[in-house]
C-alpha cells in the first residue's frame, strides 16, 4: 500500500486523510515532531543547566545566587538561564536590580512520556524475544 | 560553614573529604556532571533521532531503510546515527555493503532517573507549599 502525501511532506495547510500505513504512525509523528521536546532535551544536555533546575526545584534564586553556586560569571549564567527560559522550564522576573529565577510552567511531563513510551516499546520487544525463545526451545539446532 | 575545595574545584586527582555543606550535594554532583547524560539528552533533542530510536525499538534497520523512512539522504541519516552511536544509544555493524543499525547498550535508565528525581523534588516542594497553606489557613490577612 502506498503511503499518503502526509508522511512524505510532513507539512502543508490541509493534510489529506491518512492511509492505513500512516494512521498508526500519527501519534508517533505528533510526539516526534515537537519543538518543545527538542528545546527541553537540548536544555537538559548541559550539566550546569541541569544543576540550575535542581537548585530552583528547592527554592527560587537570583542570577547572582546561581553565579555564586556554580562558580560562573553573571553573563555565563544568564546565557544558561535564557536557554532554560526558551524551553519554558524557567521564568525570570526583574524587581529593581535583582532578576529572580523560578521554575517555569513546563515540568518535563512530555519528556517523561516520550522516554516512558520508548522504554515500553523496548520491553515489549524483549518480551516477544523471550516468548519466541520459549516457544522454539529445543527445536533449534 | 565554609564549602570544601571539592565544591569549588570540581576536579582533582585526590578529593578532600566533603564538608557538611557539600556532602548532601555529592549525589547531585555525580549525576549532574555526567558526560553520558549530556550526550544522551543532546541526542534526544532532534525529532529525526527520536524517530530513529522508535523505529529501531521495533526492529533493526539498515542505513538505507532509515533514509527511506525519514525521506533523507544516506549522508544525513549517517550523521544522525553517529550522534546516537556516540551516546551509546545505537550500535552499527557493516556486513558486506549493508550497515545494520540496532539499539545500543544504553536504554535511557540514567536519563529516566534524573527526570524522576527532578520531578520528585518538585512534588515535595508543592507538598510543602500545600502544608504551609493548610497550616496558615485563616491566619493570613
Amino acid at each position: 500500500m502506498q503511503a499518503s502525501a502526509f508522511c512524505r511532506s510532513r507539512v502543508g495547510p490541509r493534510k489529506p486523510p491518512l492511509c492505513a500505513v500512516c494512521r498508526p504512525l500519527k501519534l508517533n509523528y505528533m510526539v516526534q515532531y515537537s519543538p518543545t521536546l527538542d528545546a527541553a532535551f537540548a536544555a537538559l544536555a548541559d550539566p550546569t543547566r541541569r544543576g540550575i533546575l535542581e537548585r530552583l526545584g528547592r527554592r527560587d534564586a537570583s542570577i547572582s545566587d546561581l553565579a555564586e553556586r556554580f562558580d560562573m560569571t553573571l553573563t555565563g549564567i544568564k546565557k544558561h538561564v535564557t536557554v532554560l527560559e526558551d524551553a519554558g522550564l524557567v521564568t525570570t522576573e526583574k524587581v529593581g536590580r535583582v532578576r529572580t529565577c523560578r521554575l517555569g510552567p513546563r515540568r518535563l511531563e512530555d519528556e517523561t512520556k516520550w522516554i516512558e513510551g520508548y522504554r515500553r516499546t523496548l520491553n515489549e520487544r524483549l518480551d516477544s524475544l523471550g516468548e519466541f525463545l520459549e516457544r522454539t526451545k529445543g527445536t533449534l539446532p
